[in-house]
């Protein structure tokens, strides 16, 4: 095989956004799969919030990405050589396989998908890891009830659009906050929230007492920062605060902004608690199964935000940290 | 009767922590119990750290305490008037009845103590309030296993001494943090915790980090502020962390200090859950009794740090503030 592979790699670890000269764009022979491996043409690449926190050094739930290795990615694509017994060559896989055109993986490492169901890059989004995020989150930390009232941020991205649509099949009110009236109506209108909450043109705390008269029984945070402090501020008793992530703070330089209003716990009897997606690693297939009924079904609707060329990957990325996507970001890898 | 009654009364609503003129010593004369009223003679009147919160204006679990009011305290005496059936004369009692000697309560509001298996004090402290509130905030939330490890901050206070003692009759290991050696001895050698760290002389981080090998499984603050970044830290996987209090940030001029390491939360899926004991009311004769048996049978101590006085209450009550007090803060009322 002569094929060759265009890859980013890590050069240094960033301080605040990732700039250019974080990143080394490098090209190397495609190896040949070895025993139990597989050999993958990327066809997409998954912009996650997540890989921000890969970067950095420190402990956390997954070892970071090493300087000068190829940038931890979860990505979907098409298998074109195979050394496993269980995948086949013109199998659709998605796993950790990195930014970058080609990927060698154990092939147990990878999950088959079945593009007859949904596009490939779907389960990179609503069928993938975000919405497997949104639908453990919600439903197994947070726990809305009929009638409850639901608030999630980053309410257009990914994960939030899930959320708010899963609110709702469980017979919650779902309120959004997102960033411009784009955003709000896509919500509103595509994704069938009861409320929207503009973050960068209105005044959260008022908006959040507008929306949410009986207080906020579930809060699932993508943001941290202001506004999860103005959703704290609204809780109701017994309220459950889903701590998802927090991506207005994965750039800061100094300290992280703990959040102030948290005494609100205390007099509401109220809990935060965080996860991620890999607790619920064993309890996947169910999910995987439920949100693919639904989204058949039409009870859930999944956009992608579709960005082409793998040389883009470094300025994509910044978007999701602009907040400029709406739906599950991804970058398509060009053919050859 | 001609009974005189003498009062602290709040007087402006303290900036940082209560000076001087914020409160008003009034003397007035003691009024009748009126129909299903009773009259009590106060004899201890309980110091705690939420008394500072009552003091703030704004929205809480409780109503502020009005300008010009009486003090809101917990506090015990005996009747000496009744018009209620089911309370008698010679009756000891306790209930919310003021920083004043006498108190004029409804007989239903106030809660009969027996004072044969008890001094009067401790139905102010472990087998009051502050020991409900380590039971139900430990047991309820914090929930510790045989084996795991439990860290209390304020821990040589009415609530965490509790608090550490408890987690040894459940089998768990009892970290406690308190300011300064005295305190540290007292919950090691009296109090049987298995570890103490002097947050005044030593590193907190690295002292966790020495006494709690396989992380913290159960956090009970009662401090807030660096030593809840320390604790949040130390987490291990699916710790509870019980929000309790926040003395250190009760008398705070500026903002709250948010806890910046909430996001350890996150990765380790863990809890962060607040409550009041008030939201144990339905269960607290089970606890109440629960823990009389315990001490009756040696297997909790019990500590009063009994100051005397009535007109000693504003500089007793600063003494919690600057940690000076070892086990419950209890004002005596000085007899007729």
């Amino acid at each position: 095989m002569d094929l060759v592979n265009h890859q980013f790699r890590l050069a240094a670890r960033p301080v605040g956004l990732p700039k250019p000269s974080d990143w080394q764009y490098t090209e190397e022979p495609v190896t040949e799969p070895g025993d139990g491996e597989v050999l993958i043409k990327i066809l997409y690449i998954s912009l996650d919030p997540a890989m921000r926190g890969w970067m950095n050094d420190g402990r956390s739930y997954i070892a970071p990405v090493g300087v000068g290795d190829v940038m931890r990615a979860l990505a979907g694509g098409e298998v074109i050589a195979s050394n496993h017994p269980d995948v086949a060559v013109g199998d659709c896989v998605t796993g950790l396989l990195g930014v970058q055109e080609y990927a060698v993986a154990n092939g147990g490492a990878v999950m088959k998908v079945d593009t007859s169901q949904a596009p490939l890059e779907v389960y990179l989004g609503t069928l993938g890891m975000p919405g497997m995020t949104a639908y453990f989150g919600l439903l197994d930390i947070g726990r809305p009830q009929d009638g409850e009232t639901v608030v999630v941020s980053g309410a257009a991205g990914a994960v939030g659009g899930v959320v708010g649509q899963i609110a709702k099949l469980k017979g919650a009110r779902a309120v959004g906050i997102a960033g411009g009236s784009e955003k709000c109506a896509y919500i509103l209108e595509e994704l069938g929230f009861d409320a929207a909450i503009d973050y960068k043109a209105e005044n959260v705390n008022a908006a959040l007492h507008e929306h949410c008269p009986r207080g906020i029984d579930v809060y699932f945070d993508n943001v941290g920062g202001d506004i999860l402090d103005a959703a704290l501020a609204r809780l109701s008793r017994n309220a459950r605060v889903v701590l998802c992530g927090a991506i207005s703070q994965y750039n800061a330089t100094g300290a992280m902004k703990g959040p102030s209003n948290y005494m609100s716990l205390l007099v509401n009897h109220a809990s935060m608690t965080g996860f991620v997606v890999s607790d619920y690693g064993d309890r996947y297939a169910d999910g995987a199964r439920e949100m693919a009924e639904w989204l058949a079904a039409g009870k859930l609707k999944s956009r992608e935000d579709i960005a082409s060329g793998l040389e883009r990957f470094p300025d994509t990325l910044l978007r999701l940290f602009k907040g400029e996507n709406t739906g599950k970001l991804v970058l398509e890898v060009a053919g050859d």
